[in-house]
């Protein structure tokens, strides 16, 4: 049986170095609250504030490293609530969606696209996907057995030397299926 | 192929005749604002306040006629805003859930129980489960081909003369799968 832990996304955001250095001054760099099940990846300790056209989110938690460009990953429910209609998307695809207003201890900018909710996906050692016939990129079907069971229909495969085995889904699908970090998803499919 | 309209309840209250005067005033009567798709039911022009120990919702929607008992239904993604560990339960089934404090014009309540997730369900009225052979309180796969296509393993069937067809989930559910009300659903089984 194909098993895979689960990792529910907070809503959360990733800076560029550029962005950092404006939010929290020159030459700063994050400083690391936790490991993420990804290696290489943190949750900062350093938050920030974003405000949307219909309400804000005072403490957004930063996820580490920097990366190239600044992308802002929440939930439906986050993007109804501050009024951005932020599309599914996988990361790093920001092509045409909605910007925001980030703002830091030193500073603040106004992203003019990033704001995106994020396509579910799991994370694959490339060793995992060769043991399971798995390709980058695959659509999978992936069910989960919480207190409200479900399965999910479209679930992308990321295929990499530097991924550890992980779900990531975000707080929606979490409370729909009624599970929480570190809980088992059975691939299907 | 057993196709269903879907609709999506945003958190709603519904109040006993009792907490009705306690909240607006002796003898006070809901006003409608909308007609729903179950007959007789209605949302009301009244809205009250819930405040949780972690948070607060200024304005409820209160659907109406009056109930037996009064039940605050909301998402967990609300739960967790408001500090309320409400369990995933039927409509009606109420006993050992969490309690909360109502807030009215005229007046303010605290029950001491009726704090629900509600199990996502069907409403078939008689003549449609007849049809497809689907028997009360029968657990149905279903099936939504929105943006996030996803299938729910754990539908519950409800059958009666007074119902019409339609599947409620919440906005958690309707979420995850990127759906709104008065798009469609497929039973599979």
């Amino acid at each position: 049986m194909k098993q895979v832990p689960v990792g529910v996304s907070a809503r959360h955001i990733h800076l560029s170095k550029e962005h950092i250095e404006i939010l929290f001054g020159p030459g700063y760099e994050l400083t690391v609250m936790k490991d993420l099940s990804q290696p290489g990846q943190f949750a900062a300790n350093e938050t920030v504030a974003v405000h949307g056209p219909k309400s804000s989110f005072p403490k957004i938690r930063i996820l580490g490293p920097a990366r190239g460009k600044t992308q802002l990953e929440i939930s439906r429910t986050d993007a109804f609530s501050i009024g951005v209609n932020a599309p599914v998307r996988e990361s790093g695809h920001i092509e045409g969606t909605p910007g925001i207003k980030i703002v830091g201890p030193a500073g603040e900018v106004e992203i003019q696209e990033g704001v995106i909710v994020a396509a579910r996906h799991i994370h694959f050692h490339t060793s995992d996907a060769e043991k399971w016939g798995i390709q980058d990129k695959q659509v999978l079907r992936v069910q989960l057995k919480g207190e409200r069971p479900l399965t999910f229909d479209d679930v992308i495969a990321r295929v990499s030397d530097s991924y550890a085995l992980d779900m990531h889904i975000d707080t929606d699908e979490a409370n729909a299926a009624g599970v929480k970090t570190g809980d088992t998803a059975v691939i299907l499919d």
